[in-house]
């Protein structure tokens, strides 16, 4: 991405490269057939969930102006808007803890406030979503998310990391709470006696930590031993959907003494109870609004606005990550025009806002990588097993697969189309079957099995189309309505499933990966090499990677802390942001210029990062020379791993697809 | 093992092969070191936690006139006297659940009769043993153990099965009643509120599960990829004592309002309690039991002795199964003999007799399969280390790793040397040093890692010797001295551990395997060849192995059902012996030779059962024959893979072992 500031060029740069792929962006989503459904669902649930959480606690702290249905309105609202008008189509966007921090703030603020009070409160919120939407205005226009440029993987994974131990903070203070009588309820009830509270927290465990070990199993069904395939497959896809239903009927099976409140469920009102709509006339209250307080509300937007454009567009870095060999533009400063857009309507609607947020929007991408997968193995496998049927020499085999492998790719490519896979296929097949002696011959499934050994051979794609998130956003929506079912929900479910998001977020994090080989016992460093984006083990010397994970995680527990903070805490991010001068002018003093190209790439460093040139790669394995060459060879062989995920196989070596072979000794 | 109904022949012959190596059973023993406590505390833990349990389970079916002092106290005693004078080590004895059942039986007939009553019990117990040492001393004088030769895999996995299962239903059952009222007590106390009842029982499952999966997972922890070697041995040596402990800290975690019976803890009289020891002065009183009496004593002395006679040799030949590659030869009809002796003994102490236990004794039999392995894998590492310091070659490397592996073999052996892992290992690391161009030349640790690759070489192999099982035996009776201690267990960790043991007897259980096998995609059947003893899913058609398996598991269940009858119930080894002439008459009219021969080896069948002969083997493999020696071939190499566990690892095929080199492209 060109660093910018030319006002307007970088939205007109963004929308010209968007427009491009507009309408495969819903062909492509509408081709995927029924099978859109399972990252669809995955991702809702991932969005709803949490949105319906902060919204209790929105619910809490603002005496029930808030609730969970105005959450979910903002997230449906803005999720459906930007699915269709948005640039990037990956991006998921939804009520946010900080936003909810931020209105928790405002709302103390002014409830005591003679002039504002509880019943101008939203009116006053609309002013500040008001400036809010002009200063991100002001900094879509001008191009500031040039800087997201900057913004290097060092500081990515560090906030993801961040994201995921808040939510795991929220997790285990939920099932703390458990233990605990709820502050407003009335200490009388039976539910609440010590004995019952016992249970219920005991109850709470069992809820939540059956659905985090059955969730955590779940998405690892594909690769399973038992079960048909398509009963593996639907586990891998809808399995916490369908767990989060299972655990729920669990906690209907206490009967006979257990009172009613145990276990807790969700709590919200119905969206057509009595008040819970009223926001939606705030725009008539604006003006009643004292004029100083409209000048005051300049203070909180200042915060929003600086939030917003850096959860966003780092929500949205996080969902375009390299790894997931994306083939098209990505669209930050239009997008945040966009949201700029969606912050004033939700102020004018009395919503709170919604924002691109992590984890949701990463794991959107990946959901999506194994849709692809998916599609192209199906494909590639019916190719090849018709090859095997008409006795085709491996050669022929190869042509096929490789013609169906080309018919598979989007035809709208800002890049050439991914032939190195199927390079590798034909020279580990060739190099098998000159072993066996059966080159020209036709060959059979001992060969080469279908079923086994596409998977090995399947390259990082991701099917990129707005059709998920519009209907994910559409689901969200729908949730209103839902109300009554979902109240149906424990709440220590929701503990285990936010636990289930933070650790389904850490696979894949480099950072994540690094802290665990501190763990490492040395002889089995090797390991990591396995199943991981991870080069750098071979290249940089042990101690340097240690040391630079040390001060990575340093860095993540002052962050941590600062969330502690009240009001100040939820500018967190700016500590994030003040890493990229750390990381451009400071860090190249205690570290060579290689291994910090290794552990953290930066393009506007020295050496330019490897460009994805397929032909480049191409003639790297030709000539197949050992080193020097051969660590870029590594670098860009693993570049294409996919985040290790249980759903996602990486490829194997060559030499271990031929061993898996039943016929070699 | 020769069929021969002589007297005393069988005994003689034990006698003559046991004394040849006893010297070496206790050298053997001193000289594993400390490492010889790993095995001895994991099988301590494994014999005395359910003898504690059936000690309660007895307390109450006999008014406190038995206890698990007196249950401690006869599996100590016993296992102390087999370990010295018994034929086969390996062998565990305990006090087992048919034996609980049996005396709640003759207890609940003799205590309304007032000639006996419960203050005569022991005393007719007493004459109950004396019968049964006498019926046993008859079984083991004329050979009766020559039968078990005809006791196939497919019965005694079907035991170890059922086993299992009872022992999960015990599990269960004792989940269930921690959300109850227990029968004696007074419902009227704090602890049994509906309440407090409610968290008790919540609280359990959370205690059960946590042991049970934290426990499970520890016994892979030699192959995690954290910590230090000492560490993961540590955890996986002595994890399952450690987590008890754990657990029971955790019990102790909620304080405040809870009463003092939550969670429910073991429940045992100290030995030193009034009253709690009167069992012993019983021999007194025997002529005081009326004479016909007596003689009714011999109704349930014929049913023990069915009993024990099975049970113990059944529990020996599972400890000694061929994959184990036993080098000591077995001691049946001489073990029957001690068996004897010591019920009389127990019948005269008033205490229950123990007898060898499933599956406690293949337990004890695994782990030390593993002890072995670490110390024949040390040595080697080593050895391999100073080679490659001294830029030897790969032939030289070979060499002393040879001569290493020679030193570590036990002297005494009846059968030749193994030392094709060795071989095996020339000719993989040969391959490897032809492709990589450098088979004279010093090697380094790119070719050759000996941390990685030693382990692939590993032959099973078990230490063999007494000192584990006096060990244990003393550490049971060091349990009557710290019952105050015991007594801090929870009792929902006992259960979560009696579902730990059920599990952990399962792996290498082929029939096991095969019931996964039926819910095995077809697609991924190979699988199973990956780690297990498997060769039968290439060999034999999917359709056999199914009805055999399915036949197998309804038989299962009627002897599972069985076990449900009262007092008869306790007969079901009956119905498993019964096995042997339907395996040997019935089946082959439905299944192939050949097919039946590799799922259900029988040494009376015509094809003589593969003879653990090196010398052959290593023909075969120079051979490299294909078919139709390629099976047997692959049956014999796998019938050297340990049941897979996670801490044993299986020998990977040469060409796997070639491509986890990095240097391998």
């Amino acid at each position: 991405m060109e660093e910018t500031f030319v006002p307007f060029r970088g939205i007109i740069n963004d929308l010209r490269g968007r427009l491009n792929c507009y309408k495969e962006d819903w062909v492509g989503g509408f081709t995927s057939g029924y099978r859109i459904f399972a990252p669809t669902t995955y991702i809702f649930f991932a969005s709803a969930i949490p949105v319906i959480s902060f919204g209790e606690q929105l619910e809490r702290a603002t005496n029930g102006v808030l609730t969970a249905v105005q959450t979910l309105a903002s997230t449906s609202l803005c999720g459906i808007a930007h699915s269709i008008l948005g640039g990037q189509p990956l991006l998921v966007l939804g009520v946010a803890e900080p936003t909810v921090i931020m209105y928790t703030f405002m709302y103390d603020f002014v409830k005591d406030k003679s002039e504002v009070g509880p019943q101008l409160f939203l009116a006053w919120a609309g002013w500040v979503c008001i400036w809010t939407s002009f200063l991100l205005l002001l900094m879509s226009i001008f191009g500031a998310c040039s800087l997201i440029n900057r913004f290097t993987r060092v500081a990515g994974e560090l906030f993801g990391l961040l994201i995921a131990m808040l939510f795991m903070q929220q997790a285990i203070k939920g099932l703390v709470e458990e233990f605990r009588i709820p502050e407003q309820d009335d200490s009388n009830l039976p539910q609440f006696q010590p004995s019952w509270l016992f249970g219920n927290g005991m109850f709470a465990l069992v809820l939540s930590f059956g659905l985090l070990l059955t969730g955590l199993r779940s998405r690892k069904a594909r690769s399973w031993r038992f079960g048909s395939g398509w009963l593996r497959s639907l586990i891998a896809d809808y399995g916490v959907p369908i767990l989060v239903l299972i655990w729920t009927a669990v906690s209907y099976a206490p009967t006979g003494h257990v009172p009613g409140g145990i276990p807790r469920r969700l709590f919200s009102p119905n969206p057509w109870s009595p008040g819970a709509t009223k926001n939606w006339t705030v725009i008539t209250e604006l003006l009643e609004v004292p004029v100083v307080f409209i000048f005051v509300a300049f203070i909180p937007a200042t915060m929003i606005a600086v939030l917003y454009y850096f959860d966003h567009s780092v929500a949205s870095q996080l969902a375009q990550q390299k790894e997931f060999n994306l083939r098209k533009p990505a669209s930050f400063h239009y997008d945040l025009l966009l949201l700029a857009g969606l912050v004033i309507v939700c102020g004018l609607l009395g919503i709170p806002p919604s924002n691109g947020v992590i984890p949701q929007s990463p794991m959107h991408t990946k959901s999506l990588a194994t849709l692809k997968n998916e599609m192209v193995r199906k494909k590639l496998v019916q190719t090849a097993r018709k090859s095997i049927q008409n006795n085709s020499s491996l050669g022929q085999l190869y042509g096929d697969m490789q013609e169906a492998f080309q018919q598979m790719q989007t035809p709208l490519v800002h890049q050439p189309t991914s032939s190195l896979a199927l390079k590798e296929l034909k020279r580990s097949t060739m190099q098998l079957a000159a072993e066996s002696g059966s080159i020209a011959g036709p060959i059979d499934e001992t060969v080469f099995d279908p079923e086994k050994d596409v998977d090995d051979l399947l390259p990082m794609e991701v099917k990129e189309q707005r059709l998920s998130n519009l209907l994910q956003s559409l689901m969200v929506g729908a949730c209103l309505g839902a109300m009554p079912i979902l109240k149906k929900i424990p709440s220590s479910v929701l503990w285990g499933y936010f636990a289930f998001m933070a650790i389904e977020s850490l696979p894949g994090n480099q950072f994540w990966e690094r802290l665990l080989l501190l763990f490492t016992a040395p002889s089995r460093r090797y390991k990591v090499l396995e199943h991981a984006h991870a080069s750098f083990v071979e290249t940089v010397p042990f101690k340097m990677i240690a040391i630079f994970t040390i001060f990575q995680l340093l860095y993540l527990l002052s962050c941590f802390g600062i969330t502690w903070i009240p009001v100040a805490g939820v500018l967190f991010p700016l500590l994030i942001m003040l890493l990229v001068p750390i990381r451009q002018y400071i860090l190249p003093k205690f570290f060579k210029g290689p291994h910090l190209q290794e552990l953290d790439a930066a393009e506007y460093e020295e050496a330019p990062a490897l460009t994805y040139n397929m032909a480049m790669r191409e003639a790297d394995l030709q000539g197949m020379g050992k080193a020097p060459e051969q660590e870029d060879d590594e670098e860009v062989l693993s570049e294409r791993f996919t985040p290790s995920r249980g759903e996602i196989k990486r490829r194997r070596s060559p030499l271990k697809l031929s061993s898996s072979s039943p016929q070699m000794p």
